[in-house]
């Protein structure tokens, strides 16, 4: 059953649903037109299929591993970094000038999808290197920048991102890690960090890491913490990989899925690192590196739901069982209503992140104010709903198996057991949750306010043509409005993170609608009005009952006290 | 973080929310008065603590393996087997005559319930030893009845059920498995038979298979099967295991989780064995075993859900991250939030489960035709909601643990892992789903009402002391009764079927809040009024999505082609 590239559902994406063609308008992306995205993403798309999906087994039934400090990782998985760094995959929307291409991120958001879809645990990291990139060219020194982009981007080099220590995972302010100046304009990074996504590889001449640690005169909390660059190698004078740094992985952790992908335990014992950004101005740095990581791992989810889907649909197409048409599973109403259901919320999680890349390009090619306010707004909910999406598809997926559904063989259960840890890296979903309704809400709600209107607006122009999926669609938006009315005006901030999860996932319900529907609209008939009518009749609604949970306020989880949760 | 039976729940739920004092009161069970089963409660409660959860993590470890055609179980398995046979546990609802103790199924089920929550893959082989006591005590001979059941009930032989065979999975009537008469009233029995739980084992003297084959002259499909066990050795005339029967284990599957179960690939070489029950009658047989198991995997998914609630509260409860009164995540309200949507759910699942069980020993107590059908009708919902409650709980566990969450070391990921399985086995959900409209509704809906009826009662009857819960309650009633109206006038299946998983799910939600407020009225004030609250106000709402999407009919499913779900 093997990957297939999606290729067209992007193509008709940009087009009709997510507006990409006002990204092309624009003189910084005007050489990214309909047709080269399409030959870009029928090249990337091709060696998904061919390269990367053949090695989705291997990563889970030949995990990365430590020997004797050398990590080893899967069979294959160094030939594909060679073909993604060939491919130019990883500098994709990097700066021209360091060897990127300087494309679109919608563009390099389709890519990094399929190949999430093809091999999520490979994919993993390229995108790290991508968030490395992007950090460093916003926030480091010219001379970093022209040792290191060119490496990066070229795939010659990997990057890291080094974060969470053992007390401070969410809370990232309570970091204990430290640097010291050594006099020479390089500082010794000390510290233990864990969770660090590919902290080290075979195929790469060098791994740089971003560490975050804390300077001397650091403050506590977020405010005193910096952003160092800190390589496996200390690049000579020639700028090649030199002596080794003090640092190392001390062990692999044992996870329940993305095998593939080694999960370090770093530690750094005054290791040599460089200043990025600004002493204590870790954070805005490290922002930078996770927005667009966040990004990315929403898109993961949803690749892990366009595998999934494929997987089950192949299935249900060749499972004998029952009488039916076809004689397969795949007639059964309830197989066809879990296919449904993971096709319908596959595209609204696609689009949904799609038009966040809109807005970071339009954003990065305009300057304009409203458009960064339309990423800010989108980012968490693109990575909540996608990672989401991928979760549901994937469970959806195992059940449309039945037995074989639990069996390891059939690779249904390394998508469910693979795309878990993707609700809970780059800041859990709950994380993204409350940066929803707390810093994307500061404005008071105007982006939000915007988008729905937008929403509304569409969905006035529908009324003429499609009154039955118009109206559930305003209605819906109308009833989002309101209650962000409701959320915004909280003074206790703990009342909107009660019921922040819910109001995210009703955001994406709505949004989910709008984006049906302008497929709809632009087909006029034929499919993808069948499932914009699926979607918006049966999955839709849920909204209501979300929202009725988003404005439920905190009292209530309170008011039971530990020694009422706990047993005996 | 070790597991706690939660005992003084079951005697909440059996005094104040299920009815069992019905039970108590009836002849047949005059003797489970209620100090007797909180005796029997508490002695099976230790048992889980003391000798099964510690075997928990050595299932997953170091799973059950063949050797040279020998089954080897996990380590402590064995003690465990022998734990669980010594305390009577298994034969708990199994006729005195016989050994067993003769209770209620009500207790029955909390016991397996608790077993499931210590170590879910062990108490899978008592759970199928108990389905095949209840097959033969209600359809075999007494010659058979009088050798194997004392040593089913005594646990000194264990039982398996083989149903599935590779092309015979959700259709069971597609089975090829044959049996021909050996001319001495035994059969010849052959083929092969798939995903057979525990179907060996190391510690039981003999191995006794149910299995569903066709005779020579059976008619194709469900009508022309009959059920024979079959024995691993075949009893000598002391009745004690003489030679081997022609049969063995093929393989044992790869799977997900439940590793410590060896689900197993059945031979049948001529295996000599006893027709139970009638000829071609194998189905009715086959149906009280399935019935029985149905209840029980519905309590392995509330049994799984208390053991991932446990771990998550616990980990809440020890785990610091940012400033909060405690210093641990236990006060973020989304950590809250998760916490409560658990335990909620957790008690509204376990509520259906036991009043199934209640209306089961009151059918079999009274022989009334109206607490059948109620067993009927609540069977699949407690088996389908049961085992998604576990799924969702143990999801939720994995996410309030963080990045923890995905690392096998802390549990939490077995859990979900392990409980996966249960909303697949035994009949898919969306077969008992398919149960609940279909069959479960040839009464017109009559049942459905009746319980609706009570519902509203108990609704009215709180109007008075507790009406912000009481009204929600009856409203939602009155809507799953409004579409059970029009789930039965259809007069096409398919457009029940469509719809039959989201109204499976909308029924338990209602009946999730009858239940609720039944334990608010009981306790007038206090956490049960707060946990009720949580639900009725933040969980309750989902069931008008769900009844909306119940009722949007077949036609939508197949308005796109195999074509347009496919890709490229």
């Amino acid at each position: 059953m093997p990957y297939r590239a999606p290729v067209s559902e992007y193509e008709f994406l940009f087009r009709h649903v997510v507006g990409y063609d006002q990204v092309a308008a624009t003189d910084r992306f005007s050489e990214a037109d309909g047709d080269t995205v399409s030959a870009i993403l029928t090249e990337a798309g091709k060696m998904c299929e061919e390269v990367m999906a053949p090695l989705q087994r291997n990563g889970d039934l030949e995990p990365a591993r430590l020997e004797n400090g050398k990590l080893r990782s899967s069979p294959g998985f160094a030939e594909g970094w060679a073909s993604i760094a060939e491919g130019g995959w990883i500098g994709m929307s990097a700066p021209v000038e360091y060897g990127g291409m300087g494309l679109p991120m919608t563009v390099t958001s389709s890519v990094n999808e399929m190949m999430s879809a093809a091999c999520l645990s490979l994919q993993l990291a390229p995108l790290m290197s991508q968030g490395q990139i992007e950090a460093l060219a916003h926030h480091a020194s010219d001379a970093l920048k022209d040792l290191y982009l060119p490496k990066l981007i070229s795939g010659e080099w990997a990057g890291t991102m080094n974060l969470t220590e053992p007390q401070a995972g969410s809370d990232v302010g309570a970091l204990s890690s430290k640097a010291v100046p050594n006099g020479d304009g390089t500082y010794a990074v000390s510290g233990q960090k864990i969770f660090i996504s590919w902290g080290d590889n075979d195929f790469a001449g060098n791994v740089c890491h971003l560490v975050l640690a804390r300077l001397p005169d650091g403050v506590p909390g977020t405010k005193g913490i910096s952003l160092f660059l800190v390589p496996k190698f200390l690049p000579d004078d020639a700028g090649n990989p030199g002596v080794a740094n003090t640092l190392k992985v001390v062990s692999l952790e044992h996870k329940m899925g993305l095998h593939g992908s080694p999960t370090c335990v770093m530690q750094y014992d005054g290791a040599t690192g460089w200043l990025v950004g600004k002493e204590h101005g870790g954070m805005a740095a490290m922002f930078t590196m996770m927005n667009n990581a966040r990004l990315g791992v929403g898109g993961q989810g949803v690749g892990a739901a366009e595998g999934a889907y494929q997987h089950a649909l192949a299935y249900a197409l060749e499972r004998k069982q029952g009488k039916t048409p076809s004689g397969t599973i795949v007639d059964h109403a309830d197989v066809r209503r879990m296919l449904l259901e993971m096709d319908a919320d596959l595209f609204a999680s696609r689009a949904i992140l799609l038009a966040c890349a809109v807005a970071i390009d339009m954003q990065s090619a305009t300057g304009e104010a409203d458009w960064a306010a339309r990423a800010a707004l989108l980012t968490p909910i693109s990575k909540a709903f996608g990672t989401e999406t991928g979760i549901r598809v994937a469970e959806t997926g195992v059940q449309v198996h039945g037995g074989m559904g639990f069996i390891e063989e059939t690779g249904a259960a390394q998508y469910y057991r693979d795309v878990r840890v993707t609700a809970i890296y780059e800041g859990t979903n709950g994380i993204q949750a409350m940066d929803l309704v707390g810093r994307k809400m500061m404005d008071g709600g105007e982006a939000a306010y915007r988008l729905l209107e937008e929403v509304q607006k569409q969905a006035e122009r529908a009324r003429g043509t499609l009154p039955d999926l118009a109206e559930p669609v305003w209605q819906a938006a109308e009833t989002l409005r309101e209650a962000t009315e409701w959320l915004v005006s909280q003074g206790e901030m703990n009342d909107r993170f009660a019921g922040a999860v819910p109001y995210l996932k009703a955001f994406a319900r709505v949004l989910g609608g709008h984006y049906h529907l302008s497929a709809a609209m632009a087909e006029k008939g034929g499919p993808r009005v069948a499932l914009a009518r699926f979607y918006i009749d049966r999955m839709l609604p849920e909204h209501g009952a979300l929202l009725a949970h988003a404005q439920a306020g905190a009292e209530g989880l309170y008011a039971l006290g530990i020694d009422d949760l706990a047993r005996g």
